[in-house]
């Protein structure tokens, strides 16, 4: 049998359901119950209880000491950028895999995406690469660190944990001390997902979290700046809230500021999805039990699992192929979509999209080789039966 | 008695509530079966039927030809100036009296703020004086006009409709095409509002909408971009969804897009909250008439009520006091306050912000004089008895 009709034979067995979506929120908590204590309140909109609840849970079970809600993870990321002092024509280090909001960010700042190969471990950005990389390319002149090819302040990191597996993070830390550069972890993918004990977010300046609709837990469209830095998310809270000084009447705004913040509707939902959150990545644990199981046995594809010393949240099932097999990922793309079996493939490389194409970047031959290679399941977790 | 005092007793008598905001939504509709649905059909965020019939809904009631959802008035704004043409180091001519969002989104463009000054008919931009202005400082050089001051290109013009009062449009429209500056217009206040008997928002090549928690409709947080352009609407749409194209599984990006989207569940509250707009509006214009009877025959204010023909949202009743009794603006707003009357005074002039201080500005003595002589009263709709 040919491989691709394996596949959707085996994932329709994991699923068993006649239809599964990639990732399906579940609602099954205390959602509505929220949402309609917002609406009777009247308190729908950018300030509310849910808004600073949200915020304080987050903090929370993150371990981070403020967390500042925003509308969505990129422009969390915009704002953690602004912060960590990206300005006009810096360049950012990105991961040349990851999803087009990474890159889109840094250019919403007016600075340049540069981009970095992966590691096969994590999927995610290659200390030692980068290291490498630097090293050839980059100086330090004072406190900046300097592309010695285009005369650019490289003015920041952001190594992403790519469908809620961590980056190596000591590793690029490392890097980062080494040449002076402020870290900003994009951990869209990853709440939840720990590193050594502590959770994804604790190692850079700074990191941001998404709660788009497809995330482990949604706010139909949000985001979070998490951080330790205490003044960073003073100035995050005020920046992404027009900048506006408190006053019982008057309209005095002492900066360009953005109106980037998280209705109190929004945060209603989110309060009640982080209540499951755990009980979401059990499922999803079982879920990557099973398609192991499934997949065991057949030639040329392996489950991505998580490494030793990490949690990973599991947020998107991860088939790797092996390199033989990477010719028939369009036909167990299709074969597996047509069966009405949701899978994707990974983002086509951010360096060959037409807007990013010119910009910076390293040879990033594992990233190509990954993005040939990764085929995501159906993840959502009502696939699993819950425990309340 | 002093002014202050009669006022706050006037207000109070009108509001006949022990405290009175300065506007609350009003959710007596369909909101809560609407909200509802999304969280039980799953379909919560970026996609989904509320966001496609909000966006119907919308240009259906306001007559423009096309209604592209985003995440709020600002964003919007940003969308449609980038739309037009505004670019980098551009000049863009929005009021001096407007909320800082006005001159934000210009900045956000990579653009520069100019400020224009009011007329005492309509609280807005000022044709007139914008048409004398630009004689003065501005020439075209082939398409574009430019200030010969800076020599930067002036890119567009922004009126706005100052809390649902509409600018006289035919007057700026006049000036634009004499200089060839497409219009856009900043209907984040008059969703209602009519001119000659055609919505706001008809009259530029496009138009934005804000559904912020204060509006006379809400989402949450939430805007629109309104066009009679089919292409630019187009064009909004793939630029506010990150640009991609349409594929069953590939990321495939094709140029700097924005994550702007308004999720399904802000949409489906729109969608209820549009429904009662007519009633709130109904209201609206009763609570004017009584505050206009409260205030007859108090010396030093004036109700201000709208033009002969436009028909006025009356989003933020608006009282303006005489010359003489502009000194006493911060006592009878303290007063108010204090009573819980909720009153506020209009914007600081945004040419007098720290970050716009040193940006390009007609001389503004109408909008300085209004700036020291408005204060807005208790305008929710649910101070007067509504029909269902």
């Amino acid at each position: 049998m040919e491989l691709a009709h394996i596949i959707t034979e085996r994932v329709a067995g994991v699923t068993a359901t006649a239809k599964a979506a990639l990732h399906e929120p579940l609602f099954e908590g205390n959602e509505l119950t929220y949402v309609k204590d917002c609406i009777e309140s009247g308190w729908v909109s950018s300030v509310g209880q849910y808004v600073d609840r949200f915020e304080r849970d987050l903090a929370q079970y993150t371990g981070c000491a403020r967390a500042v809600l925003v509308n969505n993870g990129t422009s969390g990321l915009q704002i953690a950028l602004e912060l960590v002092g990206v300005g006009h024509d810096d360049e950012v280090l990105v991961p040349a895999l990851s999803f087009v909001a990474t890159a889109n960010a840094v250019r919403h700042c007016g600075a340049w995406p540069h981009f970095v190969d992966s590691e096969y471990a994590t999927m995610g950005m290659c200390g030692p690469s980068l290291l490498a990389y630097l090293d050839e390319i980059a100086e330090l002149r004072g406190e900046s660190c300097i592309n010695k090819r285009t005369g650019r302040r490289i003015a920041a990191i952001v190594p992403m944990h790519t469908f809620g597996h961590p980056v190596d993070m000591p590793a690029i830390m490392a890097v980062a001390d080494r040449f002076r550069i402020p870290v900003v972890e994009d951990a869209a993918e990853s709440l939840g997902s720990t590193l050594d004990g502590r959770h994804t977010g604790n190692f850079g300046r700074c990191a941001v979290l998404s709660f788009n609709g497809n995330k482990i837990v949604t706010t139909g469209g949000g985001g979070a700046i998490m951080t330790n830095d205490i003044d960073l998310a003073t100035r995050a809270k005020h920046l992404t809230t027009t900048a506006k000084l408190p006053h019982r009447w008057a309209f005095y705004h002492d900066e360009v500021g953005y109106n980037f913040r998280m209705p109190n509707l929004n945060a209603a939902l989110g309060c009640a999805q982080l209540e499951r959150l755990e009980s979401f990545i059990a499922r999803k644990r079982q879920l990557t039990l099973r398609y192991q199981a499934a997949f065991d046995g057949v030639a040329g594809v392996r489950l991505f699992v998580e490494r030793p010393q990490t949690r990973a949240n599991y947020w998107l099932q991860t088939l790797t192929l092996d390199s033989d097999a990477a010719g028939q990922r369009d036909a167990i793309l299709a074969a597996t979509n047509d069966a009405h079996q949701m899978t994707r493939p990974v983002w086509e490389l951010l360096s060959t999209l037409p807007m990013y194409r010119t910009c910076q970047s390293m040879e990033t031959p594992v990233a190509r080789d990954l993005s040939q290679r990764i085929i995501n399941l159906p993840s959502s977790p009502q696939l699993v039966q819950g425990t309340r």
